[in-house]
């Protein structure tokens, strides 16, 4: 047995539990190594009367592992357990917390634990994130009014944008584009920042409960917000809680007052005076001397943040999206979350995290991430293919064993966003890439998300270029694609599946070509299942090798050659 | 290589920070598997001008894995990284966040991170811990003043512990036999429960803001810490926040008044009338109908708990056990830990877990957990003999990898408590097997911890009659032992390479006999090692060998030739 590639820790994703007192417990082997992996589970307190011996079915697999899981529902809140591993070769080990052992002499003292399941210790997620499709705007560029004047001068409505200088979208103008969300079929919607602010981006907050003039006022807030809600479309806002701009008050206090300010420790200083230049005086967003870094652990500081929150929670918004999640301490987060979740036990929290987010993810921080290690596999697989489809399997297994499974049903699979250029620019303006990887995302566990006029392909080379005024009547590929995206949203909608169903990679031997990628979602009876060649040759199925393995679907007979580039989704 | 062995993954013993902003990584990979381990690191935002290539070296092995590890101490308080992997046939393999890598063609993009070290996140343990050697009293059975009158009938001194009965140890039995610990050498003391209660263990807190009217006053206990502090000794105290007594008031009201009384949501009721029987109504620790469990969720029930612990710590003790730690919900500990240390940051905050206690020592929680894989490995090893010395070097290897180093250096690493059988019973009163498990646990990393009368060799073959009164008095085995236990206190105190020193085994070929147990402790130029022989046969060692890999000792004639069952510690 490959004992090095045995892998299990509790209180991550690997063993968590929800507010339903169920334990998940998940097990990583070497591929193809086990027959069979059992556990034997039981309250510490009384392990003869309750213990239990189950098999722990195979989940997935990726090239290196195996990934085995089982649910448990403990009557007193709390379970012990160890595992019972029989490689192929017949070998069977005992596996605790103390390791590997051929005899089962101490298995019961030295087990694995979950202590208590208490409710505050769970993994819990807002039940509406799952089947959300989400639409992210940026304010600034999106739609522009006439009726709404803006505080800042700007240019003529579609010229190209700048880093920080307005093109002047308004809030009046989204409400007046509103039919356009009802049309596109979206069910949730992000905007970046709309706090004032002297930039078109507004990522240094100049003032946290003012809305930015130049995007109109809170009147046109609270009627947009109402607008949502009354079709049922959900609203979350941008929280820049890391930094604020330079202008910031509490900042501007500092650099006049220097070490007498009040507002001193509402910062990192490094050094006085305070000079806004390239200096390293104080800490910042990167190496922004626009953007100081707050100190999110000084009392005052997360006091005055957490009201900001519960202020604008308090108005009824849906969630927030926390900029430089990952940048911020992690016990601002945790009050952040009982703040809003005490006003709004729906609100999502979801974090702006490149980065592998499991710390984020265990129920006390944040509800879900932006999962940019999904658009990275999907970048090197559909735009620059320069990974195999084993490659990208692999890849899109991590994303699915990574965090606990209610984080997972509810992590935001986008492609691009404000911070990336824009996913057709990416893809050399080659449709059939943005079509495969838009399929899939839609067809994947997780939300879709959307960034407003990805679904127009509209081009950007950089961020920057990624900002610029929607597109609301693209022509070509545009045009193709915001049918299609109508097509891959209605259909997520309609079937329950796509949002909740179980995830399995399904391996199949063509004919000719080579083997697509193909993986299966079932939620009981109802199935779907999505086959994709995104080589440049056809791909020959086997028609009783189709039959076998979709038996739910009757509609085969076009799934058996799949044209270079395509996909079949099976229904 | 082996990649499958390969293991890393940021903030908790893989990746954490302290408050100097130094990160410290660490790098798991199959034993024996690669000639060099490079780490590369930038900050995100410049990696241009930042990028450092450095070799990670090797730390420690077991039999299936190397550790190598490196600190970093970056200038802006941030690191992302990735590894270059060669292998001992040449493979290089890079390795970031999304795996392997023949080539290096994103994992700068892809790299792990610590995105912010910010201090509130930072793993913080109290400077005093790491060179702390701690004494645990059961309070009843430690010392009998007749200066003060029991509240309760107790039994002549010296009578057979029962569960619940009391003894009639007293405060100030503790205060006359204060010289004992002078003589002893220790510098912590650990005293379970002190609150009133109605049971001699007192884990059923009845009240608790006041002293056991059968331990004593208040007043005792001022004196008694005030006398602690005057010989630089600390003093923790047992924290039972898990549950309470039957009898609590709080539990009483809701006994009384049903789903009416403002206590309701003190505790976890199941159905009412609440009744105290076997019916599972509420929940409870184990199945102790009369330890009926706390909501430490309800911010009531949290309120009051924190103001006892402030209440306390305001009087000027140096820290808390916490009882049944890990079945109390993190969220509690986490604000417990900043009530307590907002009052004295030098407080130490040890928790009672016998697990994996990985999710509690990441800075916000706890400091120290009582090691009790650490007594089980000790157990098998010099007690039952049934492991081998490189079974027993995996398991405490474990003990090395498996936490953050600060709480791996203040680890109470005991061999035996309140808990537990006695540790000269469960080694058949074989003096020697005492001795041997004694010499490591002073040797070894962590602060080695007594329980009252196990230096005195006192017997009892359960937790009931490991309480026993205290043996001032011992002779023949219990004489030798406290001897070798003030000679071990001293040591260490005189030695701070004990304290604080690095930890790495050595591999030693016998002329004859089984290679013996050896380690080496290192701190700048000093040194120490200790060669344990556990088995029943002789070990001749190669005097050259010896004089090579400890060239620091110049008393190594001695070291050459270990009597069955026997020691050398090198100084």
């Amino acid at each position: 047995m490959l004992r090095q590639a045995v892998y299990h820790r509790p209180r991550n994703n690997y063993a968590y539990f929800d507010r339903e007192d169920c334990a998940y417990l998940m097990l990583r082997a070497g591929r193809g190594d086990l027959s069979s992996l059992e556990l034997i589970s039981f309250d510490k307190y009384d392990p003869e009367s309750t213990l239990r011996r189950e098999i722990m079915p195979l989940y997935l697999s990726d090239s290196l592992f195996d990934y085995y899981r089982i649910t448990l529902c403990p009557p007193f809140r709390r379970v012990a357990y160890y595992f019972v591993l029989t490689d192929t070769e017949g070998e069977v080990l005992y596996y605790d917390e103390l390791g590997f052992h051929a005899e089962n002499k101490h298995c019961e003292r030295d087990a694995f634990q979950l202590p208590y399941l208490n409710h505050a210790d769970a993994v819990s997620v807002p039940a509406w994130a799952k089947s959300a499709v989400f639409y992210q705007i940026f304010p600034d560029s999106f739609a522009k009014s006439p009726s709404h004047k803006p505080a800042v001068p700007v240019p003529q409505w579609g010229s190209e944008p700048h880093i920080t200088k307005h093109l002047g979208g308004n809030l009046r103008g989204i409400i007046e584009k509103f039919s356009y969300f009802l049309e596109l079929g979206i069910t949730a919607l992000y905007f970046c920042p709309i706090f004032m602010s002297n930039s078109c981006h507004r990522y240094n907050t100049r003032d946290y409960r003012r809305i930015d003039p130049t995007l109109g006022t809170l009147e046109d807030f609270k009627e947009l917000l109402s607008l949502c809600h009354k079709h049922g479309i959900r609203l979350i806002l941008d929280a820049v809680f890391n930094h604020t701009c330079d202008t910031f008050p509490a900042f501007q206090d500092v650099i006049e007052k220097g070490e007498a300010s009040p507002y001193r420790d509402w910062y990192y200083i490094r050094s006085y005076p305070v000079i806004v230049d390239q200096e390293y005086r104080y800490e910042r967003f990167s190496f922004e001397r626009h953007m100081p870094k707050l100190n999110t652990s000084h009392p005052e500081t997360r006091r005055y943040l957490l009201d900001v929150a519960a202020f604008w929670t308090g108005l009824g918004i849906d969630g927030w999206r926390l900029d430089v999640a990952n940048e911020v301490d992690l016990d601002f987060w945790r009050d952040f979350r009982k703040t809003v979740k005490s006003i709004n036990p729906d609100a999502f929290i979801l974090g702006e995290m490149w980065n592998d987010s499991q710390p984020y993810l265990n129920g006390d921080m944040v509800d879900s991430v932006m999962n940019y290690p999904f658009v990275t596999a999907c970048e090197y697989y559909f735009l620059n293919r320069e990974i195999s489809t084993r490659e990208f399997q692999d890849l899109i297994t991590a994303r699915l064993v990574c965090y606990p499974q209610p984080a997972v049903f509810a992590m935001y699979n986008l492609l691009g966003s404000h911070d990336t250029p824009r996913w057709y620019t990416l893809a050399g303006k080659d449709l059939q890439k943005v079509i495969l990887s838009a399929v899939f995302q839609f067809c994947f566990v997780g939300m879709p998300a959307i960034y407003y006029g990805d679904e127009a392909a509209m081009e950007g080379e950089d961020f920057v270029k990624a900002r610029r005024c929607m597109n609301f009547t693209p022509q070509g590929d545009g045009e193709a694609l915001r049918s299609l995206y109508k097509e891959l949203i209605a259909m997520r909608k309609s079937h329950r599946v796509f949002s909740e169903g179980d995830f399995r990679w399904v391996e199949l031997t063509p004919q000719s070509g080579d083997a697509p990628l193909c993986f299966q979602r079932s939620l009981e009876e109802e199935h779907a299942a999505l086959i994709l060649n995104n080589t440049d040759q056809a791909v020959c199925l086997d028609p009783k090798e189709l039959a076998a393995r979709f038996p739910w679907c009757e509609a085969l007979e076009k799934a058996a050659r799949l044209e270079p580039r395509s996909y079949r989704i099976l229904l």
